[in-house]
């Protein structure tokens, strides 16, 4: 989702007022329910943690949030909007799609929290008494469906290794990503995400 | 390590009597453990659910065991004798490495509840404050050391894929292996592990 589109629908007519501060407010709860859930998870983190640190009342969180999913769910899209602005638009030409996903993969180093938060809640989430299940498992199937029609777009035009399809390429290329960046969340120093990644995708495509 | 050794540490002269009960004692614990831990984590997983499910009382579980990282680390190492005895010797000729690899994984879909487990307690312990982090930081760095090893073997044979050395062979086999399982608990039926991680290995290797 191109990142413009995004902001018409968080900002419809650059909002003055009450209604403007009620934005601050709604985006000062997710940042510190971001810093709360990369620390404790989502189970283990608490909702009275979230409004300490946003300085409100618990009352006030959930005038805003009708409950805890509801927050997890507001702190996703705000980090799917901020990598969405960091890739860019779906590059035209298919031959720049794999520097377009390491450019995210690069911006993620800036951002242990947020990743160890996501590694954290996938894991929990595929439990099966997690409230979470189904909004993890769809977003899984959509990002898979995103990967696969970028690639196939690179297959449109020859781009895939022999023997690889945009499906193979779609799975691998999320799988690989979320396992790297787990080893790196465990020992910064021993795995360069963006670098492996790259020649993972190197692996994958063959230059036009 | 190979499966008589293990019986050998663990049960010196075929043992009756009281040090035999204790033992299976201690198992009953562990699969106790990995029950709860299966579906908890390991952070919000109960010592007193651990003991009600294996019949004992709390102080009888901590007769066996110090405490909880304690129970976590005999857990995690009685699934690695398992899965040493499954895979079996690394295999003399190394081009039969690659099948040994996928004999572990086929296996893995047989226990997903150990597979949740384990995805969740990688990703709480990347968690600045948890008190596993060490730990897991030196599983993963012994992890991908035996499979350097195993893949260095392959390479001095010329079985790897040109532009792959067995360094990035154990990070990526390693990392597209968690993470196709951790798409595979969300949705089993839209990932098949062994098959995916087979495509990977057939990638980065070539036949003899």
């Amino acid at each position: 989702m191109p990142p413009t589109e995004d902001a018409r629908t968080y900002a419809p007519s650059r909002p003055r007022g009450p209604y403007a501060k009620s934005a601050v407010t709604r985006q000062r709860i997710i940042e510190a329910a971001t810093a709360v859930f990369s620390v404790h998870g989502y189970l283990a983190g608490s909702t009275t943690e979230i409004a300490e640190r946003a300085g409100l009342s618990g009352a006030q969180v959930f005038y805003y949030f009708p409950d805890k999913t509801a927050i997890l769910q507001a702190v996703l899209a705000n980090r799917d909007r901020i990598a969405d602005e960091i890739a860019g638009p779906i590059p035209e030409n298919a031959a720049e799609i794999p520097e377009a996903i390491l450019r995210i993969a690069r911006n993620n180093e800036s951002a242990p929290g947020f990743i160890r938060l996501y590694s954290i809640l996938v894991a929990e989430a595929s439990s099966p008494e997690h409230p979470g299940k189904e909004y993890f498992r769809d977003r899984y199937r959509r990002l898979r469906m995103r990967f696969d029609s970028v690639f196939a777009a690179m297959e449109k035009q020859g781009l895939l290794a022999p023997g690889v399809d945009s499906t193979y390429a779609a799975t691998s290329t999320l799988a690989i990503w979320d396992g790297l960046q787990l080893q790196w969340l465990l020992e910064p120093e021993a795995v360069n995400v963006a670098s492996q990644l790259g020649r993972h995708l190197g692996l994958i495509t063959r230059s036009a």
